[in-house]
Formats: C-alpha cells, sequence, structure tokens
C-alpha cells in the first residue's frame, strides 16, 4: 500500500504531473485526493479532485480525452506524483490545445506556442 | 507583465513544475510567489518559496546544483507554471537522485528507478 503524504498541503490536496508517454511533453498539472489516486491505480485511468466542483473527476468524462496511465512516478517527499500517460484525443487542455502549458514567456509577455487540436465550444457543449 | 494567479491556492503559492531542457524529464516540482518568480526573471536562475522554512530559496544555493532557466511555460488557468532548465552537477533531488521522481509504482509498492549521482550526507554538510 502506497501511503503519499496528503497531510503536506494547506487543502489536502497534492499535485499530479501530467507527462505524455510517447512525447515526454508535460500535459497538465491536477490535484489528487486519497481517493482520485485510488481510482487511478484501480481503473488505470487518470483521475483527480476537482478544486473548483470539489468532486472526483475522471479526466476525459466530458471531452473523451481520457488519459490511459502507462505508469506513476512518486517523488522524494511523497507529496508529488507523475502519471505518465497515452492521451487519448490528442489533447490535454479544456482550451482545446495538446497541453495546458501552450504559451511561453518572451519579453515579459505570454506567446501561444502550440496549435489547437479542438474547439473547446463544439466539445463542451452546454 | 505576467500576472499569475496565486489566489488560486489556498496557501497563495503556485506550483512550478521542473523539467530538464536536454531530456524533457521531470526533475521536480517546487512552489513560488510572486517574489521568487520575479527573481528567476530577473537572475535567470529558478528561484522558489520553501514552504518549511517560508524563505526565498535559490535551487542551489547549498549544493551548487542552480537550474538554470532555458524557458518557463504558463499554463492555461495561469496557476502553475514549468521551468525547463539545464540541471548543473547532475541532480535536482536532495537525496541525491538525477530527479525527484526516482521510484515507480509496481505492484503496490515503491521501486527505485535511478542511480545516486551524489551521497547527501557530503553535500549538505552540518
Amino acid at each position: 500500500m502506497i501511503q503519499l503524504n496528503f497531510s503536506k498541503s494547506a487543502d489536502g490536496l497534492l499535485p499530479a504531473i501530467v507527462q505524455e508517454a510517447e512525447t515526454g511533453r508535460i500535459l497538465m498539472l491536477a490535484y489528487i485526493n486519497q481517493q482520485a489516486f485510488t481510482e487511478t491505480l484501480v481503473t488505470g485511468y487518470a483521475h483527480y479532485w476537482s478544486r473548483s466542483r470539489q468532486t472526483l473527476w475522471q479526466k476525459g468524462e466530458t471531452s473523451g480525452h481520457r488519459q490511459e496511465i502507462v505508469e506513476i512516478l512518486v517523488d522524494c517527499d511523497e507529496d508529488t506524483i507523475v502519471y505518465v500517460v497515452r492521451q487519448q484525443g490528442g489533447a490535454a487542455c479544456h482550451k482545446g490545445y495538446p497541453s495546458c502549458f501552450y504559451r511561453r514567456v518572451e519579453d515579459g509577455a505570454l506567446q501561444v506556442v502550440e496549435q489547437r487540436v479542438f474547439d473547446p465550444e463544439t466539445v463542451y457543449k452546454k
């Protein structure tokens, strides 16, 4: 049984960094509690705890862009993990980009460095 | 001027993921406040806010294992950043491993998957 150090953060949640297995690209960061971590281990798909909705959340449950777990890494302090995943649908970001980190700091401003894969308006219909 | 969303977290700190430029490997995660972010931009070396010591911290100030900034990426919600770095000394982890994520989940336990680069006892002398 793997014990993570949930008491390290002010809100009892730990960050999960998501890295694409094939490319090594960092796709996103989200938060986990014990329930989300357990669901991820049991199902083989990335689950998180939504801070805004205060609910368990399977990545891709609305968009279909699920994240199949390839491996899970744990850091020295057991307070951060990495999900290495196969990203379904080619996009992790709810704004339609492959990665949430689609902007780079350049000359004191943010420059977009990726191309959109989908239009969020059509994927997240009301 | 780049505005990050420091109000998104309970303690006013944001996670900074550190990725090695040459290998794409995720080295560590630490936290920043505005002061740490500004120092990083101004000096070109990664700075953080230490949650345990409650102080500004330049990575490598004790070990010499500084992190030279190659680029900085910002996520869609402006509440997480990536420092892409050249890691000096070949090791980011205070336990002597190249990456803090030197263990993998295997059969419900943690297996070490990296080799130590240095002995922490000799680097962090009292």
